[in-house]
């Protein structure tokens, strides 16, 4: 729980009393490499994960069978299919631990409680929400304005140490582009 | 400022000294087509705006002088370049009026002090940022795996009548083509 406490406290200061609230609701759980969290079209999506250690990814798969990348999950950061976790809709995404993982799991229903008894969490969640937000346009940003060549740049200065557990496959789909252009432009830079 | 009152009332219910502390922080603006709110690569965003009428577009502008449109904002939707009021660097897009427009105009400093008086409004605007997590959540996977027609087909939809506000340039822009790619497209529904 260490981690997650020291995720929290970069933006609100805990006490022993908050952090015992915090443990009632967290699931920690050691997970191995190929468990899928969420699967594209279940319903009830209630839960977000915190990676404590490992790496998760979330994709969509289209008709054709074709699997497109949306997030990655290192250490320290939390996943869930946010499209339908918010909205109640069927899951859009499957979430996936692409090695093996150390998590926690809460309820989306048990951090809405928590958030009544303690606001400075709410006031946690929020700047989360608010550096998600920052991710999420730079993300757009890349997509529309930089070429294949420079996304992958940004994106292994971005994830680093992030090789070691995804494929060829999943970085490719998380860039927009064929494996094919991957390996190109990993053979350019040799 | 009802329309902004409404917004609030669909996440929480204000009172009367609620309402009054958020026209103290609230600047009514009548803004001519063209205007620009925030320019790219300028310092000390500090404000964001909520949209009463008309339309505001966000945009990256490359190297070689190409627009790229990240958001457009209409009536009832909040518009910023997050990417610079939340983290502190310097504008990365220019926020731009592209019709006359009414907004409300707040201040992040003023926005996080009336969240400790009122912790209400900060769980408004925590569920306001749940959505528009939701929405780039979609936009990306949009971008990833859908065609240009297709993004084009859930543009029209989602963007009711922006046609009125937004250019061939502005609408291409957003959705990653060309603008030939556009006229194309438009002209393969006739």
């Amino acid at each position: 729980m260490e981690s997650l406490f020291n995720h929290i406290e970069r933006f609100v200061k805990l006490d022993g009393k908050i952090k015992t609230q915090i443990r009632s609701i967290s699931k920690v759980k050691i997970l191995e490499k190929g468990t899928v969290l969420i699967k594209q079209n279940q319903a009830n999506v209630k839960s977000t994960y915190f990676v404590v250690d490992g790496c998760i990814r979330s994709y969509y798969t289209d008709d054709n069978a074709k699997e497109h990348t949306v997030q990655f999950s290192v250490k320290d950061n939390w996943i869930s299919d946010y499209m339908s976790l918010y909205t109640d809709e069927r899951a859009s995404l499957t979430i996936e631990c692409i090695s093996d993982v150390t998590l926690i799991e809460a309820s989306i229903f048990d951090i809405e409680e928590i958030f009544k008894k303690f606001p400075l969490l709410e006031t946690y969640h929020r700047s989360n929400l608010q550096m998600n937000l920052v991710k999420l346009n730079r993300r757009i940003l890349n997509l529309l304005h930089l070429s294949a060549n420079e996304r992958y740049k940004l994106f292994l200065e971005y994830y680093k140490g992030l090789d070691q557990f995804a494929l060829n496959l999943h970085i490719a789909s998380y860039l927009g582009i064929t494996q094919q252009s991957l390996s190109r432009i990993r053979a350019s830079k040799v």
